[in-house]
Order: C-alpha cells, then sequence, then structure tokens
C-alpha cells in the first residue's frame, strides 16, 4: 500500500504530517493525519484519534492541542477522517448521517454499504498502513476519541482487547442502541436486527462480556448532549457490574468543543504513555 | 461602548471568548477573542496577539496553542482581527492588501482611508474597550505577533515605549518599506511619502531613535518568507547599533506556520509574564 505525503511541518521537535491513501476498505481516496515524536527513529507507541460527528482528521490536528505532549511522552498520534468522502459517495443532508458520520460500523445497507466500512478502516486497514509506513511498534496502541469517536474508540478496544492497551474518550456516546444519534444510524448502516447493533454499543458489549483493563472518560457538565445523546452513567452502570475500573472524570463547566477536548489532552495521554510504555 | 459576546468555552480553567462591537475607529464591526485565564476576578495582566496576513481573530485561537501556558501565568490574551471586513469594505483580490491585510496603519489613501484605520483601533479603541470590559490590569500590557503581525508588535510597542512592557514575534516583517509586501502595502495605504512609512517600519523606527527595553524574536528556518520577506538581520543590525538587547532564535527546519508558533507561544507567554509581573 503506497501513501502520497499531502504536507508536513515541524511542531513541538517532531513531525506533523497529512497523508492521502487509496483504501481498500472505503473503495476511495482517505486522509488521516499522523504526528511522530521527536527522536522517533526508533519504534514509537502509538494512539489514534477518533473524531466526532461532522469532523474529518483536520479538526484535532488544528484544535486537540496534543503534540506538546506527544512529544515529551514520545508517542506518536494518528488522526483518521470520521468517514469516506467525494462526490460518488452516499451522502445526506443531515449532519449525524452520511459524510462526516460513519459511526465506525461497516454498513450493510443501501445506499452506505458500498464504501462506509469505517470499521474495517480504522481496525485492520489504517493500523496496517501505519505500521508499514511510519516507524512505529504496532504491539503498543492505544485508542482514544470524542463523541462518535469515543463510542468508536470504546468500541474498538472492547472486541480487540489483545491489541489496544489502552482506551480512553472525551464526552462518548457510550450507549448508541439508546439514544437518538445510534437510533438513526443505527437502522440506516446496519439494517433492522438489533444483534448487529449490540457489537458496536459500548455498553452492550461489556453486557455480553466483553472486557479492557480500564477506561479513562473525561465529560464536560456544560455538555448540550449530556443528558439526550451520551449518557456516562449507563456506562458507569455496566463497568460497575463486569467490574471494569472506569475512571469517569466529570468536569465542571465544560462543554462538547475543542476547548475541552484539548483542556483535558495531556491528561489522556499520559494514561496512554503509562500503560503502552508499561 | 458596548460589546456582544459572540460566544464563550471554558479552556484550561479560563474563559475563551469571541466578542463583537462596533468600531469607531474602522466604522463597521469588529470581532475579537479574549481568553481570560482562572482566577481572574482581580486585574490580571494581558498580552495582545496581532494576526499575519490573511488571518482573523480565529486563527491564534484555533491553533495557537497559548491557552495553558496563559491559564499557568494568569495572564490575559487579547486576540484581534487583521483588518476591517465587510461588504461595504473596500478589497482587494490579492491577499496581501486589503481585507485580512491591513498592516496595522492608519490609511490615507483611496479607497483604503474610510475603514483601514487598525493602527487606531489596535492602540487605542480596542485596548480601552478591554480594560472596560475585562478584569485586566491596563499598567501591564505586552504585544506580540506573527508575520504581518510581527510587524504591528514591534511597531506599536517603538512608538508606545511608556504603555507595552514587553515585545515578541514569531517570524516578523521588521522592514517592511525594504521587502515586496510593504512596498506593495504602504504606497496603497499610506502614500507616495516615505516619511509616513518610516513610522510603520520597525528597523527604521529604531534608526530614527525609537527605543524598547528588550525583544524577543523566533524565526523558522525552513520558513518560504526568510530571505524575500522578513530578513531578521535587519533587525539585527538595527538592534546591535541602536543597544537594543535583541534575542533572536533561529529554530531549525521550521516554517512559517501555527505549528511553528504553537511550539514557542509558551515560551513568548513566559517572555511576557517576566515583563508584566515585575
Amino acid at each position: 500500500m503506497t501513501i502520497e505525503t499531502v504536507e508536513t511541518h515541524k511542531a513541538h521537535g517532531g513531525i506533523q504530517g497529512v497523508y492521502r491513501h487509496r483504501s481498500a476498505a472505503t473503495g476511495g481516496t482517505m486522509t488521516f493525519a499522523v504526528f511522530m515524536p521527536p527522536r522517533s527513529d526508533a519504534p514509537v507507541p502509538f494512539v489514534t484519534y477518533l473524531s466526532g460527528l461532522t469532523c474529518s482528521h483536520a479538526n484535532v490536528m488544528d484544535k486537540g492541542e496534543y503534540r506538546k505532549a506527544a512529544a515529551d511522552l514520545g508517542i506518536a498520534v494518528i488522526c483518521p477522517d470520521t468517514s469516506p468522502r467525494g462526490e460518488d459517495v452516499a451522502n445526506d443532508d443531515a449532519y449525524d448521517l452520511g459524510q462526516g458520520a460513519g459511526f465506525y460500523v461497516d454498513a450493510t445497507e443501501s445506499p452506505w454499504a458500498p464504501h462506509f466500512r469505517m470499521w474495517t478502516y480504522v481496525t485492520e486497514e489504517l493500523p496496517a498502513l501505519i505500521a508499514e509506513h511510519f516507524p512505529v511498534d504496532p504491539s503498543r496502541q492505544g485508542i482514544m476519541g470524542h463523541s462518535m469517536g469515543g463510542h468508536g474508540a470504546l468500541t474498538v478496544a472492547l472486541r480487540h482487547p489483545g491489541r489496544f492497551r489502552a482506551v480512553s474518550a472525551f464526552a462518548p456516546i457510550v450507549a448508541p442502541m439508546q439514544v437518538p444519534w445510534g437510533r438513526k444510524a443505527f437502522p440506516a448502516y446496519l439494517g433492522p436486527d438489533t444483534a448487529n447493533w449490540r457489537r458496536h454499543d459500548a455498553v452492550a458489549l461489556i453486557e455480553d462480556g466483553a472486557r479492557v483493563a480500564d477506561i479513562l472518560i473525561d465529560q464536560g457538565t456544560a455538555d448540550n448532549f449530556l443528558d439526550g445523546q451520551l449518557k456516562p452513567e449507563l456506562l458507569k452502570s455496566a463497568c460497575d457490574a463486569a467490574g471494569i475500573p472506569l475512571t469517569l472524570r466529570l468536569q465542571d463547566g465544560y462543554d462538547h468543543s475543542y476547548h475541552f477536548i484539548s483542556t483535558f489532552m495531556a491528561d489522556h495521554l499520559a494514561w496512554h504513555a503509562m500503560r503502552l510504555k508499561a
């Protein structure tokens, strides 16, 4: 697999790059960002950050403020897009379906099935591509995300406990089957059989026996989506019942924006670094 | 003078806001960003950041990574726009003249004179507005900027030595009269009399006797504009001749982007804080 370099910039002693490649998983061109820390000639651990609704790779690259912490900790940060894109790719006028809203599933339904295969993209194709082209150590991977990307990070980690040594999220959707965003996207992408939905719902996965070592979640108390879409208490109950240590921090006065994410980004990268370097 | 709050977000323990007001100086609506650090009920020092060509208040707010350092140091950061804007405001198709390219001068020439009065805006109207609406201490002000905004910061500080206790710049235009950007903008905005240009040229101001206590400048060595437009060696010579202590740091491999600015932002804010809190 080949990749094309779109741009690179020295930043905080490392290199922030943007790359493009032809994706077999999604059947189109995908763009992603990679930050490599300084002195990364030897393989370094890496954390994949999954973004939320409406975002591309660029939002967290611009506003996430992850580079200083990643440089200090010596970990790479990978930022994929949230969906396939392009004129030949199905879309919807709503912000929460179609391009920019892939929900990290492999769609089975029309018109989404041909391209919307973000599950395969982020769990198989992209990690292999990163391992091929960058000096990273695939045995030391973490995953994190925001909102829809927090949903992605939790479900990917729960279904790959041997692969991801650390998982964290900012204001994640923890139970998509129980909230409007998921109850719209899951039938559209996955069809009516709720058994397929449960494999993409963190709370349901835990109820069905999936486990991770521990989870860090930050959630702002001034987040407009807290009560209607995010409901971290559902994950708390599931983790308590399953014996999964969940560090759930309610952050007073923070909203759903990158101002919240950037404030706690260094804490999350430190959480990952501790587990990836153990 | 009244201001309208466009948005506020809690960030790094403080508040990042965007505000709008009717400007007497520019005869239109101006937008600016303010970050207030935590526990800022008592008046805090503040630093004004002047942005470069094509930027608005939003570029540094999104990509400048100043909030953590400003919060830790207890200083406010003010980010104005780079020009008046709007359909009734003169413009030019080029990126380096007109809207987004005010060059921090009061234009005397047509069609710019009615609105392009960024000198008065950033030296008089905006500081008064900030002092009226935010808990800042106007006796402890610093000024910094990038590229065209570095030019602005240097000239504003050189002409107000009693007002600004600290000045720094990222990749500034130090001698606009000697480079293409200034040799295009100055006649357009200020007319043919070069005596008027000298009052907006940092090197010329120093040659003509203006002084500041000291200056910090970071300049990337991979900056595409280094040789043609920035020429920090001209400022070095002028400062050496005038006995102004200039800390000029050539940063290996950094370009002209916010990846460069964000890397050294905390150093600059620490430079300002040391002088503003002395």
